[in-house]
């Protein structure tokens, strides 16, 4: 028996899961369009076999080892950031030990889809079958089929777009683009690590900026040159938006000499913890500015609480599974910017939020008023079916469909693309499917909808 | 084929629909009882055709034009106070276009409802057939059976409540009265033009209020003689409420001494918006002491950032579709008054929120304990199916069916005041069938609860 | 026709319901295990016969009171802490009549079950049958059967831990140990009389705790050396767990020469709300030092504005149903302890919260990343079917179901303890049915999590 049942995340009610059936049928096989993720250009340019299934599904995932350290496990026996670590089988054994804490989680129904659509293993994985599995996909990692573009291809990509800072040469994209190969995978301009005072390595990261372009980044109006040009050379290669992963929603609006001081204050390293705030601030504003300018749409992905865990962060770096979200406010926060731009009709800001009450009592009613806003899909802890259901549930009445913008992998693992849009079009339709069985709208406007979540309001809001 | 469903709203599992549909036919047919809500008094003294479905169902709408402003439609293609609108036909023609937009949103249920019940029609409005239903519309509306008082007998409404100024001649409600009409139509007491001092004209409405009443509102308690007398003067047009928008659910509870200086403070025009904030506070612990004097049941809508949208204000006043929601903090803010007036017998104050986190955290718990406070029913965006269950859901538990008062349509739109109250009872016969379905009580009692929340508990609590 | 029906609280999906049955007739046999709660070791001590139903249903029941207060009966009327209470069976008139206020309520499942499984009335609780209900209760309570031991035996307790003050001398636990009675009644460690400053009498219960320890308890090193022995005192009777419940969830990690010099100001009764909140953030580090020590789990229970009605505070002393839940803040609140203890592997935090809006936020990412950290069940006025359905729905797809730690009964009523069981054991089944029939997991797996959630979850957790 395999282990994905083709009816599974619609609704058990018999007429709901009929409808829902019907929906899904009509957007299953259309293309994946993915707008937002973290998977590496480098993949694609070397096209080069992925190594093993530890290297594969686990040493990268902080979904999956997040987990496994919350139980008692160490990141020393996964080999996480390790310089010499464990035997990747060793760790796969572990792993497979451990499979049933996944239960409920979207992590599980991501790994089952891989396992069986594209290694063709139909038996649940546990102890037992550990080292079958880790055979079966190490061999299959070997053969052309599993190369990262033959994938891309398989999966019917239409778009990839990778997330990349502004001091990357992007060079494995340039390749891309020169090899001939018809992928489409394109940067993400992503300045975090040039607009952050707080970010490692600040002041060194704005020499190097300054380096990169040409333009003297000791002084504000040079340091704006340069992230415009920065911008002019992601777009060069495809670039359509722009990411901003920000500790708070705040943005700021200040004069031109307040916000020069500021940079000066923020440059000398003795700035104050409300002064990188307000720096942060000012920089949305300043990057909306620019995308009124270039068009570039902008992300804006605030309220998490970078490394909460001290002691790890110190041993293994940023990004190793404690980042933790925090309540967030866009209402006042948002409020400068929107003061100058928010009726700008060019602008594109799509926002996205780790705090679920605010889709009801904050995001709905700005997108559903403001032109400029547009809601991203559940994000991160919620890119899952409750939080897929929570969402729509949430935000649908206040803004309708047509104030977000379909799905976001916003994966480092490749091959779970097909199994994120998998889920994510099943739970679309699982949503329309009440809303039909209940008599809110027709069928045929819910297969409408049900498209244009897939690819039309994606290419739309991304400008694709 | 109809665009109403006569299972509507209800869950599609088929043993819970048919609980629904017998608990909605035991309610369906009772009168309209009408308790809060925005139309005019003008319209029943007058007894004037309305003009046309452009001007009934999309200039004054907000929920309708700021879905179409958001969506990249200016209020200047509208018509949203224009001193020269376009053509209203043009403006319904766009309004037809874009009726998609409202899929999955209760502005759409509410609208389908009119077309079909209301005018005969009976397919879907779309681009293709707008001008057909621009002019049904328009014909119909020309009809005596159409006209304000018609429509009021035709709705079965038992009694409608308006929301009025303190400065407010409530002519309007006299002539009605007078008219030997029995439509029964009531003023509620509005202050916020008096009470904030953030208020456009505040100063210029008090020295009005002193006009209005003979009273010295230059002076702390002539200012509350004012009010005492204003409330008087409403209650004998039969006022039986009072409504509170506040940005905040503050409250204060300073000395004679400390108010009267702070009054001084907000009416010299040189107040901090600390003051300003204060001064409301104390006003809702004013408004409650008069309350406990005069009987008026007292409801607090708080937590609206009015006017959120800079230029739209600007250019367009106030209720202009860009008030959003905040968090709120009742549990502090309360305290003051409840530390006053939390225990009195006679008091009633009827809460409402747009945080919904507040339901179950704050308001079902304060409800389910204080005698003064009762539940208002889910406001303005949470007017809706999921924002009613999600409501009765997160309160029900704690505070029970009897510390809420039933459903407020809150509407500008006449017309759709049966078709929100058709949602409403569907939605809290689809709830109760839940429960019923569960076995968490038995049929009877749903039968009894149904009844109650659609008529008794609103006479109750609003003292009709 | 009995009050409860046998599938009660299952889905009335047929299919899923099945489902729930089967999974639920797997538990529904399981011994209790109740790590949390507040009966009396007095009670199994003494051994001795309940008085009559009003005693033991209404009096020591805030949930049951709270509500009839809401509604406007008076505390006098109810008999609450009157030194001349009403006549017993008055009041029990009283709730009877008004048992349709707790429709929709967790307590109306748990007094129905009661009411059917102990004690064989078999018709909805009203007016007309309340003295029938009355008579049948308290002739059945003299008998042996319904004698403490007895029904503790009956209802197959594995273990029942209370929850006792440093400054309880335990002589009733003690004397059931040297009772030779089988029966397992655990204490739990619940300081907050001596290390919250805010809590009336603090200073007197610091001297206290010094007499009943032999420490010098006016010095911070003597202070810390009291609490150790008291927590030795309390495992030498079985106690396993510590419990705190604290305003909210601040730590605070000061040096010794801070945390000194501030417990000599709180223990000055000059200390501002400031300090004392420092104090209460410190002494949660403090107890989780203590647990690294000596093995004692960690039960931390923030967020409850306590006794928030002021007269009635005054008039009947704390506990009185006016405890309102606040918003609380995990993220930055817990910080500083886990910064020290976080990655402590012998350390065993559960966390509870009345705040829903961090389950999602905030809790289920701590608890799915920090090794010390678990999820205490839905928690007070959220121990109920919708509430625990959030519970699930709001933490599993981040936390799974491993980082939570089975059911608390929490209760100061003993006869509802199987009946809260059964409410936990039917919900946990409804939502695991759920996921098997949208194919998330197959039923083998659900049925493996069912057995975990209601034993071996709690075994672990507790360290029982």
């Amino acid at each position: 028996m395999p282990i994905l049942h083709e009816d599974r995340l619609f609704p058990a009610d018999p007429e709901t899961q009929t409808i829902a059936r019907r929906l899904y049928a009509s957007v299953r096989d259309l293309p994946i369009i993915s707008p937002h993720g973290h998977t590496e250009a480098a993949w694609f340019a070397k096209n080069e076999p992925f190594p093993n299934p530890t290297q594969l599904f686990i040493l990268p995932d902080h979904y999956v080892y997040r987990m496994l350290y919350s139980q008692g496990i160490s990141m020393e026996e996964l080999g996480i950031r390790q310089p010499n670590p464990p035997d990747p089988r060793k760790i796969w054994r572990i792993f497979a030990e451990h499979y049933y804490l996944f239960r409920g989680t979207p992590t599980r129904l991501w790994l089952d889809y891989e396992f069986q659509v594209l290694f063709g293993l139909e038996e649940r994985l546990s102890a037992k079958n550990a080292d079958h599995y880790y055979d079966v996909i190490t061999t299959k990692l070997q053969t052309p089929e599993f190369l990262p573009r033959a994938l891309y291809e398989r999966f019917r990509i239409e778009v990839l777009a990778t997330t990349d800072s502004p001091l990357d040469t992007l060079e494995h994209h340039r390749d891309i683009r020169e090899s001939g190969w018809k992928g489409r995978i394109i940067p993400t301009f992503r300045p975090d690590s040039v607009v952050d005072p707080a970010f490692a390595g600040f002041r060194e990261n704005i020499v190097k900026l300054g380096q990169l372009t040409g333009e003297d980044t000791s002084r504000w109006s040079g340091y704006l040159n340069a992230l415009r040009k920065s911008r002019e050379r992601f777009k060069q290669l495809g670039c359509t938006a722009t990411d901003h992963g920000h500790p708070t929603a705040n943005t700021a609006n200040l004069s031109t000499a307040e916000a020069s001081a500021l940079f000066d204050a923020v440059l000398s390293g003795q700035s104050t913890p409300e002064q990188q705030e307000s720096f942060r601030a000012q920089m949305l504003t300043e990057m909306a500015r620019m995308s009124v300018e270039d068009g570039l749409v902008m992300q804006i992905h605030p309220g998490s609480f970078r490394n909460h865990n001290q002691k790890i962060y110190e041993q293994f770096g940023r990004d190793s599974g404690a980042d933790i979200p925090t309540s967030t406010d866009y209402v006042h926060g948002l409020k400068p910017l929107l003061d100058v731009f928010g009726n700008e009709p060019t602008l594109n800001i799509i926002l996205f939020t780790l705090d679920e009450s605010t889709y009801s009592r904050e995001l709905a009613p700005l997108a559903g008023h403001y032109p400029c806003l547009k809601l991203g899909p559940p994000w991160w802890f919620f890119d899952s079916p409750e939080g897929m259901m929570r969402f729509r549930g949430l935000v649908t009445e206040t803004a309708g469909f047509y104030n977000t913008v379909g799905f976001n992998d916003d994966t480092r693992a490749f091959l779970s693309i097909p199994a994120r849009h998998d889920v994510a079009r099943r739970m679309d339709c699982a949503f329309l499917a009440r809303l039909v069985a209940e008599h809110r709208f027709d069928e045929d406007e819910a297969a409408e909808v049900a498209q244009d979540l897939t690819v039309n309001l994606v290419r739309k809001a991304y400008r694709l």
